[in-house]
């Protein structure tokens, strides 16, 4: 990339970062009469109505807002990280059970109450981000407290990892479609993506190492022994399962009607690899250690990606494809777009290497041209290999702005580095 | 064994339990002054003067006078308990870190305030059945309490199992001698044997699910695959290792002075296996649940104890051997003949067989003919084969009351079963 290629997308990112995106939640998420967001928002922005708020989008909002106020986008992003605590604590933890409930309706009475490890982990991630952005003792005290009721409830000693299905009470579900006895990428991925901020923030020596352990499962058990690519389900005792439909759905993971997956035993989410690696070098950064061992499986991850996910003719990230050859889903998801603008960026600033740069550009300019709704300010949710919006929703439970504006706080950080050494290489 | 045979077993063993043995704790060991007990006493029964007061030491006094007292051995026992209570929560509790240090010196000071998972697995099982035995409330709440430390702290998350050694803020030993790199039979065992009053006494969902997950490692991970035999000390992924000695330890194996163990590589304890299936065929009996695929383990575990660790000539249960062959420690210890009687009188009740009642017969009549001494009240800890005292003290921190009450007041109990049955089919 060209350093004037590079310093456009960066303009871009910024000015639609503060000029859109940040103003679409501003304007119309805060839920003044009954608290925390409203998150549901057709395509063109206006509230469509549903009447739920669920435990991964308010707390994925108070990481969003949280982690912009901690990179210096003003004290609004404060007033809403304040407003999503507020939230959380009052109406979504169980004082009786402990651990956040998994939905309530708008008016912030629970109406599924079933604990989910995926919900528990966003809820330690944002409240630590929300403790280190603010200094505050008492979010960083919440995140403690979950993370102590995942270790207590979650882990499997018989095979270690963590079970992810519970009801209120914690009682671990029944096999199948309740999740009992299926292990998942998604989950270990995002528990590590919780314990990094949360060590992060309290610097402590368990979490640490509950951290590590997490990281080496990751490694050697959901990872592609030779391709290093994400196995997204796994039985208890880590054996390859295939890919189900859970009765409480948390991912944005496509099923046919019949709640089974085209491919589902040999698939992998070009989008997760990508940010399982950058997850990865980040936990290694906060930990303060360099990548050890891990850094050809971490380079064959994007490389794989690059290789057989970036599309040549029309620029972005394919959906996903086998371990090895070529995709085979070739729409294009929002999410999988802001985590290959991350990864490839962090993949270019610490492995070189212009077709990362490359990559990203590709990835850039797909989502610049073809996957903002730029007249509303957030992202298309699903379009044709071409750039044709499929899904036209602006936020749902699960789509929110966690990707996005992670995607346009981070990219603008990177791509600042990237100028700042074209330009010292320039004048040297 | 005759009736007559089984009658008279039964009544050494009621006359000794009441008329020597529960004595020589009821006098001697409550230290009135300083609280807790005193628990280092010489051939003669009298106090030896070493300074210290050990988790597991006070915590199997608790449990040994709660279960008298749940038995029916009368008030005194109960009044033993509280007293026994009263020193663990006010004197070794750490009201910092939680959990319990685990050696004080007797005026109640903390010596060394490390977290041993093997103290703290005592404390749930004492805490447990003084909660069973009184109804009280408080005791379980510790006991959960430390359940819950065990499950943050000590699990290992990447390859299931508990980690054992830490010090007092919970964080995990070095490798070797400190402990952080092996994981152990021994201390597998015991979180079994106290999970299991943990959920007799809660009848959580939780203890149960983690109770079923540590019986899954004992059967899979610490077992001989052929010979069902006990492997003492594992690395974190299972691999089993030699037996080396730890700085703090908790047990009664005994090693050569450079620490090292003959036969590190090829070992059993003919005790600890006995000891290990019987307390598996309780664990089913407070789950409920048969013993499902685990019976020929049970059996084979058994079998091979009595095929080799029985002495055909002098009687009794010798220390270890290889997981095939003949012994090679023809030792006696006083814990492996308590366990033996239990787990025999057990195997008789549960797949009948008259040699498992001619073990027993062998192992009891070595036990009371050379392996009490009679006079003071208590067992002689270690003995030749032909059973001659090697060594000669009647307590210390590892040795306490525990065996010997708990297989007193059970075979006492089991042996009634068997008269019972025999009058019954004479009767017929």
């Amino acid at each position: 990339m060209q350093k004037s290629a590079v310093r456009r997308c960066r303009d871009e990112v910024e000015s639609f970062l503060t000029g859109k995106l940040l103003p679409f939640w501003i304007e119309r998420s805060p839920d003044r009469r009954f608290g925390g967001f409203v998150t549901h928002f057709d395509r063109y922005g206006r509230d469509s109505g549903e009447d739920e708020k669920s435990l991964i989008a308010q707390a994925r909002l108070l990481y969003t807002f949280s982690s912009a106020f901690r990179a210096g986008y003003g004290s609004v992003m404060k007033e809403l990280a304040d407003h999503a605590i507020a939230y959380l604590v009052e109406r979504m933890w169980d004082k009786h059970h402990g651990g956040f409930f998994w939905m309530t309706n708008r008016r912030g009475e629970v109406t599924k109450p079933d604990k989910i490890l995926y919900g528990q982990c966003f809820a330690i991630y944002a409240l630590s981000e929300y403790s280190l952005a603010t200094g505050d003792g008492a979010s960083r005290e919440y995140a403690e407290k979950v993370f102590d009721l995942v270790q207590k409830h979650c882990t499997d000693t018989l095979y270690g990892g963590y079970f992810e299905m519970f009801d209120r009470s914690w009682e671990l579900g029944g096999p199948g479609s309740r999740g009992g006895d299926r292990k998942t990428l998604d989950v270990h991925m995002h528990i590590m993506e919780a314990f990094t901020t949360l060590f992060e923030c309290t610097r402590s020596e368990l979490h640490r190492r509950k951290l590590l352990e997490d990281i080496a499962i990751l490694m050697t058990r959901l990872i592609h022994p030779r391709f290093a690519t994400g196995i997204p389900q796994v039985t208890p005792d880590w054996r390859q399962a295939p890919q189900i439909k859970f009765d409480i759905v948390w991912g944005w993971d496509r099923f046919k009607q019949d709640g089974l997956k085209p491919h589902a035993e040999d698939n992998t989410s070009y989008g997760h690899n990508i940010e399982l690696a950058w997850l990865l070098m980040h936990a290694f950064d906060v930990l303060g250690t360099d990548l050890e061992g891990y850094r050809p499986k971490i380079v064959a991850m994007i490389d794989h990606a690059v290789r057989y996910g970036i599309d040549p003719r029309h620029g972005g990230l394919y959906v996903e494809g086998p371990h090895e050859g070529p995709a085979h889903d070739l729409e294009k998801e929002f999410w999988q777009q802001c985590e290959a603008m991350i990864g490839l960026l962090d993949a270019y600033l610490r492995f070189r290497g212009e077709k990362y740069l490359n990559a990203y550009e590709a990835v850039h300019t797909f989502l610049f041209t073809k996957g903002i709704n730029f007249e509303v300010g957030e992202l298309w949710p699903l379009l044709t290999r071409e750039g044709v919006p499929i899904w036209t929703h602006m936020s749902h439970s699960w789509k929110i702005n966690y990707h996005s504006v992670r995607a346009m706080i981070q990219s603008k950080q990177k791509l600042d580095r990237i100028l700042a050494e074209r330009e010292k290489a320039e004048s040297a």
